[in-house]
């Protein structure tokens, strides 16, 4: 019991100290400890009115003249030089749209083209047909001819769906798709390296990748780096532009808390933006739009990464969510998701006795992203009984305890209330 | 004069006659006469009570619950499922998601692999990798060997997007890509021919194509119709089933009234669904999604055109709006939607000196969508002008006025006035 004193009183003083602390007023919350932030953020108290202005207003009034007079058409790239300054991106080189597989998909097989355009990988320059033969007679042929670089590497422990539409992106443009863990890279990377699929951060054990080191082995080896950042964007500093990411795709649900499926986002870098040649070329990324020509020619800069008509409900009601962040510093955000975690191991290791669970998230902080994996036995049947007592974490197959750490809206009582459940738990369990 | 108490008249006989005047009530209208739900269709009166109950109650109080309590994870195939009637198709075939221009990309890759997999067309089998060599040696190698379907064929006179990813689809599976008008098709089809993408109605000039018997040509010749209803549904019969239809998308945001771009959808016919090998295979059409398995085993059903996390806000916004349809017969819109264009028809003759404009829309009914398109010298200053007075077309490049008639909301007396609105505005500006 003194721990359990020490550590409440340990948590109100770091509540008392966290400047943090009052952007919690700006999320619709309730009495419980909402830990799965990683997954589906909170509701932005100022987003139901944003919404009801696009439903009533903007739809239901000004209709089809919204798409000027509501700022529709560009809402895309407007949205995208939000989502920038929080992932160390300067204007011009995010779109928002489709869902992160579906950029995924677009940024991976511009990446192969890219290492396939005979290009330097540094420079800019127009997107070229990728090859010159005559296409209308003869038989099936591929769209490339055979080249040197005729490999995609991807993070063998990536969120699955990266993985299906990378296997996709290798088999539509004919190159072979290897598996290996963001530790086997620098190995694996050779002159037949064309483009690598990583996550910045492990969505199973919250383990943070060495994002520069690695983007620098890439770019060594003469090959394209994308990163996928779901489980860092919001959480963490990223520094695309800093370190010189190619490309990069994230949600926007998670620690930027836009709402359930907002649409995703696509960076690329803007020297390459000229080289960008689309596998999903839609209307919304001609130069002309509405000149409704026969011929694609696409636009300059981010907005290349465009594709269907974008979904604007979805979309404003991110944009309105993103306001919370203004003031918002995200080293701040890091220093507390990194003091949160740390306090609830720290919690976890004073209230549960050793061996009931196994953080399967990195110690240094370096290797640490906002979330903290637990493995225990019967995993599932824990995380029902917590979220029944306030607790809301979640349960990744087959024997993981996730818990999200968002620092805009998770306090240190929160974190300490939560070991301590889960501590009952586990003694009630067993 | 005469003409104009007549035309009056008339229409205040057709309203009183009109059997589903009375849907009017279901919309939030104003004075305006609504001609443009060709683009975007009005705001039905439920969306906004259900737009807040999903973002208060559904995001914000039961948050990740919801995904599970209030039917986000089955939304898709859930709404799908209510589109369904509308075109013609039994439950279990439709599945809404992504962008019209993102499920044409499905559509069409899937409808090559099948010419591809070697089954005879109307049978279903499991989907097979396309070859199967050793893919983890060797330099760049197509995933198709040299097969004799090497074509697509393409609606020259589509909707830009539709072209620019066909030739995508085109690129990326080693096809050719052919354009030729709908006319064309029957001639231009050929042993060679894997798959055909066409519109059921021209976006420019209203003209409705003959899907029964394209369908029927496109399968003598051994090959795979995929349709795009974006300017039929909702306006008129499609008979999806009744026809054999193979693949089929359409966006939600004109005759379906989902919002600003809501969520399109892909129609899969049952017997095909085996044999659907989606190029963009995300975790969410997984047969497992939360199994978080390396390998991509598909789902059955039409959940395999799925991707990624569905857009949730939209998503709902859509389903709400299609509650209007409720008890309405789609027959009885087609009566109706030929009757007012019919009645656009002879007031513009009547109120339009000869000359002036000229209907790109053609008179046989069996060839008529639910619009009508004047080709008329300065339209776009026309258009300003028609807008200024409270009529609402649009304009599309270089010279056309574009009038949609929403049986659902539009009345006579709006379309006399409409007439009479334009002739007097070709008046002032002559």
């Amino acid at each position: 019991m003194s721990d359990l004193t020490e550590l409440t009183v340990a948590a109100e003083k770091l509540d008392a100290a966290d400047e943090l602390a009052a952007l919690r007023e700006r999320f619709v919350l309730d009495d419980a400890v909402y830990l799965d932030g990683n997954s589906l953020g909170a509701l932005p108290a100022n987003v139901p009115g944003a919404v009801a202005d696009v439903v009533h207003r903007q739809w239901g009034e000004l209709r089809i003249r919204s798409w000027d007079e509501s700022g529709w058409w560009t809402a895309p790239e407007r949205i995208g030089d939000r989502i920038a300054p929080l992932v160390g991106a300067a204007p011009g080189q995010i779109v928002v749209g489709d869902s992160t597989s579906v950029n995924v998909f677009k940024a991976l097989v511009a990446a192969v083209r890219m290492a396939d355009d005979g290009e330097d990988r540094t420079t800019g320059g127009e997107v070229r047909t990728a090859d010159g033969e005559d296409r209308t007679t003869g038989g099936v042929r591929h769209e490339m001819t055979a080249g040197v670089r005729d490999e995609i590497l991807v993070d063998a422990t990536t969120f699955p769906t990266d993985g299906y539409i990378a296997e996709s992106a290798a088999r539509l443009t004919g190159r072979t798709l290897r598996p290996v863990t963001p530790a086997e890279v620098p190995d694996a990377l050779s002159s037949r390296t064309a483009a690598v699929l990583l996550n910045h951060v492990d969505y199973r054990t919250g383990r943070l990748h060495d994002l520069p080191a690695l983007t620098a082995a890439i770019h060594d080896a003469g090959a394209y780096a994308v990163w996928d950042l779901c489980h860092s964007a919001g959480a963490l500093p990223v520094g695309l532009d800093e370190h010189g990411v190619d490309l990069a795709v994230g949600c926007t649900y998670k620690y930027l808390n836009g709402g359930p499926g907002s649409p995703a986002y696509l960076y690329v870098r803007r020297a390459l933006q000229p080289r960008f040649d689309s596998p999903l070329p839609g209307w919304n990324s001609h130069a002309e739009p509405f000149g409704m020509s026969r011929e694609y020619h696409p636009t300059t800069g981010a907005g290349r990464g465009r594709v269907g008509t974008p979904d604007i409900l979805s979309m404003l009601a991110l944009e309105a969510a993103l306001e919370v962040w203004e003031g918002v510093s995200i080293d701040a955000v890091r220093a507390k998701s990194l003091a949160l975690t740390d306090f609830f191991l720290t919690c976890v290791a004073s209230y549960v006795p050793e061996g009931q669970v196994e953080s399967l998230t990195p110690i240094p902080h370096s290797e640490r992203g906002s979330q903290i994996a637990l493995r225990c036995p019967q995993a599932a049947e824990v995380m029902k009984h917590l979220i029944a007592q306030g607790v809301i974490g979640d349960f990744r197959h087959p024997d993981v305890l996730r818990f999200g750490f968002t620092p805009l809206y998770v306090g240190f009582a929160d974190v300490e209330r939560a070991a301590r459940v889960l501590a009952n738990t586990l003694k009630s369990l067993t």
